[in-house]
């Protein structure tokens, strides 16, 4: 169905186990990436300009939420999607923003598997909800949301007729 | 607090009345565009290759749905908060794509109030969720979230000491 060829697919939808957690690995904004998203989607003075921002409720320049969502789901892409079957994602619940961005910050990502059951209406397919959880270089929690992705069954399921 | 300047806010929170709709407007993205951030961000082939995209789900190349909140949220920003009182926001709830996003659709975005009150915490602040919708030329909706924004009050609460 157009995602990754077959022959580089390690996780179909068989193998996401409920309460399996993954470290996505870390990215780095900087001041200019930052600046540079904030001017072509979210240009609030707290995201462009560092005097608004120093008198903001964030005490300093910090990043778009949307530019942050972005860069979790470059790692959910580079270091999941890409080996797995994914087949795309309807949506997502409870995004929370809980601490800003600062240039420079370390985030990481994990994931975590919540719950996954096979898709009634197609029999090659099944969808897992997932926690994303991205924290800075201190600890703290910047991002949370939890979403649905559909995946490729490795096994479709039969659909058997029987007389009983 | 390091927003808009106060001789330009038109709306602060007392102005987010239950039930208002306001139209922001529309955006184009094109497919340079897409490709663009998608290999930033989303680099999954149905967002880059027109092959791929073909065989997928979507049938043909289409954004990522970080990019279509993020052009929603460049709507928003121009069209409405630049002329508010804002303060941010501390999230989303139920994010739904529910249509892929083609080259050169045009996309618009609405948005409803939903629900205002004021803030027990800070007696000048007041939050309002919002519904946020985005349709494209066809009157399919591609976008449907709902967040709570935070405003300056063009009132603060009074705190009342009384001995009744």
């Amino acid at each position: 169905m157009g995602g990754t060829p077959a022959n580089q697919i390690l996780y179909y939808w068989e193998d996401m186990q409920p309460g399996s957690v993954r470290d996505l690995g870390t990215v780095t904004p900087t001041r200019d990436e930052i600046i540079a998203f904030a001017s072509q989607f979210d240009p609030q003075p707290f995201h462009l300009d560092d005097e608004a921002a120093k008198a903001s409720v964030f005490g300093g320049l910090c990043a778009s939420g949307w530019h942050t969502c972005s860069m979790a789901m470059r790692l959910m892409v580079t270091n999941f999607l890409q080996q797995s079957a994914s087949l795309g994602s309807p949506g997502l619940e409870n995004v929370q923003w809980k601490k800003p961005v600062f240039p420079n910050d370390t985030l990481r990502l994990k994931h975590t598997i919540l719950e996954a059951r096979p898709m009634r209406s197609k029999p090659d397919v099944g969808l897992v909800r997932t926690a994303w959880d991205m924290h800075n270089q201190h600890g703290d929690s910047v991002l949370h949301m939890e979403g649905w992705g559909m995946f490729r069954r490795r096994h479709p399921a039969q659909v058997v007729a029987t007389s009983d």
